[in-house]
């Protein structure tokens, strides 16, 4: 079939699709509602501008991947503001959290899980600490736990457990040998783990997978999550295999249109669709909206 | 064949592999000699901590990507400084290049080539300027071009010409879309113009393809390029297809090693070879080593 590209205009109105589809909602946090069970997730990248509090606020169990602490510890310029932001675990080998934070988040009844093995990474270890939350697990934390990989091994012996959303600030447009780990992990999720969404908040990016079939990303407005943009940038980026790609609601809607890395790439789009777009893919792809504001920090 | 990982000692001794191979030397320009042609080209991304001088200074041609040009003029002081870096082109559809910036570098003899088609990026019509430049095609830049896609058009009607080293000064860690983009472009000028080798510069990384076969990257010392890591990070990132990795200097050597996004990837490795480090892959993958230095600006 012929390959299209069609230009939007700036604000293109798109309704909800008909046939099956999967709907997603990344932005809810900016309104400060999220339905079902969240999770944030802080890693030890800067926190910079990011919408940390907004985060937290909307988010039911809070985790520091290691040093992940000290970057939500200094965020706070004193003890009155830092109380209302205690995380519930910190996870990891241990050996970025320094000593005055751990201390700090003991004293104030964070539960510290040292997990020692190097066969998998802080990242990964604060996801599973999230999968036992929300498998049934959640009381084996509070206990004595093989501090080399008990985590791991424990996650094992439960069910796949309820649906959970997790956001992770962080993870994305660091060492880029870090952002690569982090794309893989949302991969590997979408095949082994397909009840937890993923939702990457970095400095200029949210970035999440959109499955094989279709998907409608639906928010209230996109003054929400960019109020700089009149179109805020996004990109459709095949990691994974190569991709046949259909939208609506993008700045540059494609029809049967291929991608994969190498070849043609929509990057530099944009969202054109006030209330929601639509991308219908025939394998996992990656996409990134440009989030800003002028009052991220908030 | 078994999948094997063998932990090496910090500093680990590398001779040049004795079976066919390509030999890559990245960070020549930190000692200032490179060999062959070479190009600078700046985007228009925060040139903060880059190496920028030392760049400018090992490479033949500069050409600035539109607003490139406003990063490489505001990264100075004053005019005095300015003065000695002034770059041969300036490419783009000029949305960003700003007019004092402009009026300043034509003063100077820069010869500004607007290019307003938006099927390609700034970026890909600097990578065409460069190859206009080592194909015999140079003096056309100095007369009228068509101002669409002129350049584009001009390429086609030369050979490959001489092959020659582009280095990139940023393109990797800002907008998400972005980052992809330039990894994309990787990958494409290594199936359509492998004479062309590219090496991106990040405030944190070294990125660059490393094609199927065997690639022998050589280097004077790690201190060089990291005076801060002992164990300089490295990834190995199979953007395109499932490789099988055989490495030997890295801090975790890999024999047999399937890699994939969403399967076993290698980041958070490490350069252990004392003055080079060897990779065998099945297909083409990028490779990021962290660059880190005190004095990095000089």
């Amino acid at each position: 079939m012929e390959e299209v590209v069609v230009e939007r205009p700036d604000d293109y109105e798109v309704a909800e699709p008909q046939n099956v589809h999967l709907t997603l909602e990344p932005f809810r946090f900016y309104s400060g509602s999220i339905e079902g069970n969240t999770v944030l997730i802080i890693l030890n990248t800067p926190i910079g501008s990011l919408p940390i509090h907004k985060l937290w606020n909307c988010t039911s169990v809070h985790i520091c991947a290691d040093g992940g602490a000290n970057r939500l510890y200094y965020s706070f310029l004193n003890d009155a503001e830092r109380d209302r932001y205690i995380p519930e675990f910190i996870v990891g080998d241990l050996d970025s959290l320094r000593e005055e934070v751990k201390q700090y988040y003991q004293r104030n009844g964070t539960v510290i899980l040292p997990q020692y093995t190097q066969y998998s990474t802080d990242f990964m270890k604060a996801i599973e600490v999230a999968i036992l939350v929300h498998s049934g697990g959640k009381e084996k934390l509070y206990k004595p736990i093989n501090e080399d990989d008990g985590i791991s091994q424990l996650v094992g012996n439960y069910d796949e457990g309820v649906p959970f959303t997790a956001y992770v600030a962080g993870g994305i447009g660091g060492r880029f040998d870090q952002t690569f780990h982090s794309i893989s992990q949302l991969y590997a999720l979408a095949s082994d783990h397909s009840h937890i969404r993923l939702f990457f908040v970095s400095e200029s990016d949210l970035v999440f997978l959109v499955p094989a079939g279709t998907t409608y990303v639906k928010y209230e407005s996109k003054k929400l999550f960019n109020n700089i943009e009149p179109v805020p940038k996004l990109g459709l980026l095949p990691f994974g295999n190569r991709v046949v790609l259909n939208t609506k609601g993008l700045k540059y809607d494609v029809e049967n249109w291929v991608s994969q890395v190498g070849g043609n790439v929509s990057t530099s789009n944009g969202v054109a669709g006030t209330t929601g777009f639509i991308v219908n893919t025939s394998d996992n792809i990656v996409i990134n909206v440009e989030i800003s504001s002028k009052a991220k920090g908030t």
